[in-house]
């Protein structure tokens, strides 16, 4: 689909007062983040929904940006489109600590002059939710109309119920989890290790060593990107197909004879997996990479309530909730998304759930599928319905 | 338990023929095999059993070895166990390319004089199981009264019954596919793009620098550990409890305020899988890692019959099967043995097929699960009967 809003202009906005951490440590004060928006505000500034971004994301959610690179969920975001910018002023908003243009660990420390690296504080989602609350509020808005992100995205429309309840109204968390359990954890702490052990990653100071770690950047990322597709979705993409089979050799397809060979690409899977590595390794930051990966493991609502998440879930008794999970997303399962829907019953919460039978695993989130995006076009209706007071 | 078997010495035999491979190349003569038996073979050679490792394993399968170190698979093998060998004459050997006492990457090239390193030839599941059949019949052996192993060990077995469908009866094969799925060959090549990329490996000549890609190593390990256990049972293990509730430092459990850090150890997950890392790293050969991940990839008896594995199963006709997976084992699901159960029923051929419940993922086919030792036992019971004519 082509983007329809044109070419959009990322803004930033800077914050004097420091922002307060779940660490106890703070963002020290003269950050900025940027951000983009989509649509028109209405009169009543009720027309508002903050779109939150995952991993390897940031604000340039739909449309353009300068170098003609289409948003991460343009599909989702524009025109006639489910979260339809003819009615809701859009908001994306790139985290602290990511590497797409807020303050992260590649920018300047004031205390001493020189990059963050590793020392940029550890930020949670929560304090990612409390950054957010703060640019909406200078954006003159009370109360959002929405609060809507997938996977770590899905974490933080959660958390945003659990933090500023009054501020938001409906919160939909697709492709999502109220934890990380250990195998999603282990996951992270291998992709970790490889960066963190890369000789160029320097401690995380690499910034002024002139290298970047990037034998670690790449098997973290095609470590991540098995957990992001599913075993059929890959088996159907690539299955058993070698490499050769692709370079015009005469060989054709799965009779191509084997090379035997331990250190080159032998399957089209490991071609595939090398490629995202090697693409991922030359614009996404290591810190940032720890950091992200660090907020998605510490995020668990349910733990200051000695693991009750109904318990955790009472702020949020005024607010309506849509989940959606992806029957094949094995890294956070639809069993996982019932927890939360349970912990919402269990309050006598507003939620629907839609569980979507589709192939594409935990990446279905981005995807533009037809029942998907039907559910959530239906749910933007009736929040439109709401804003316009017409229910 | 206690190996009943006592310390068995490992034996080694020499072979003056060169063994040739699938790839084309051969395993240069002179190459020798590790192997170790225990009970006796009786008159009529006709109750010997091979055991095949899989990847992290060698011919030391039972009983004590001189440091004290109990055999891999001492559960079921020894006096009254359900590979009893009070009955059989059960051999254990280390395959080539194995780091563990066989003709290896790690020993000389009488090419050149050094370290093969690199060099060593590919092998594949066929080209070890053509040496065991060699080892087998220079023990006298004409005829296995069956062969068994687990995950790639299983492979072997199967490859036996299609390879030497003469020389063996009974196969019996444990939480194994008939190929690797391209999830499977993807976290092999994660693992491998680790090891390579260690500065450390040197392109596979890392003996000569006196070093060794030790953090390719963990990174490997700890991918593959995610791989054999079931997300059940790491959940149960180790969920999200914290590390330092261990450390005694008056913080507990569940409870324990996080660190907050990125590059430290936070949860109990972690720790396990870095000593994991850090103990096979201290021991596992790299181009062992990258040859036996290529045996796994490799195998795939069903390819040279156009994808057909019934057809590749024919020669297998006069032999008997016994299949057992495990119910959490997403590593080779019971989907991909009962691929193989289907493909010998296609050809009529005598299978049993036992699907354990148990929780523990791939591992369960080293543990000593009741229901699975109880149908081991029952297995060896008739071919034991077989071998006395008592049937």
């Amino acid at each position: 689909m082509t983007p329809s809003l044109g070419t959009v202009t990322p803004q930033q906005m800077h914050f004097a007062e420091p922002l307060p951490l779940a660490s106890g440590a703070a963002l020290a004060a003269g950050y900025h983040l940027v951000y983009e928006t989509y649509g028109t505000l209405n009169a009543a500034r009720s027309n508002a929904v903050l779109v939150c971004h995952a991993l390897n994301a940031g604000a340039h959610v739909a449309g353009l940006d300068a170098n003609g690179q289409t948003g991460w969920w343009d599909n989702l975001v524009g025109p006639g489109k489910p979260l339809d910018t003819n009615r809701f002023f859009v908001i994306g908003v790139n985290n602290p600590g990511s590497c797409f243009g807020s303050s992260g660990p590649m920018h300047i420390n004031p205390a001493n002059g020189r990059a963050w690296g590793a020392d940029f504080p550890v930020v949670t989602v929560e304090d990612w939710v409390d950054a957010q609350a703060r640019l909406v509020q200078r954006l003159g808005i009370e109360r959002l109309a929405a609060v809507i992100g997938g996977s770590l995205g899905g974490m933080q429309a959660l958390a945003w119920t659990l933090r500023h309840p009054a501020r938001v109204q409906h919160c939909i968390a697709v492709a999502t989890a109220p934890s990380l359990s250990a195998q999603n954890i282990a996951f992270n702490e291998v992709a970790r290790r490889a960066i963190i052990t890369d000789p160029d990653f320097h401690g995380g100071h690499y910034y002024a060593h002139g290298v970047v770690p990037r034998r670690g950047l790449r098997v973290a990322r095609m470590i991540g990107h098995i957990t992001y597709l599913s075993d059929d979705s890959m088996e159907a993409k690539f299955g058993r197909r070698i490499r050769r089979a692709l370079g015009g050799d005469g060989v054709s397809g799965d009779d191509a004879p084997f090379a035997y060979t331990t250190q080159d690409i032998e399957f089209q899977i490991e071609s595939y997996l090398r490629h995202q590595g090697d693409k991922f390794s030359e614009y996404f930051d290591a810190n940032t990479y720890l950091l992200i990966t660090r907020a998605l493991d510490y995020f668990d609502p349910a733990r200051a309530h000695g693991g009750n998440l109904a318990a955790a879930f009472e702020p949020a008794r005024d607010n309506r909730f849509l989940l959606v999970s992806f029957t094949t997303d094995w890294r956070f399962a639809p069993a996982r998304s019932r927890e939360i829907v349970k912990a919402l019953v269990d309050n006598r919460i507003a939620v629907s759930y839609a569980e979507i039978d589709a192939p594409h695993g935990h990446d279905a989130f981005l995807l533009d599928d037809a029942r998907y995006h039907g559910v959530l076009r239906a749910t933007f209706e009736r929040v439109f319905a709401e804003v316009t007071g017409d229910v």
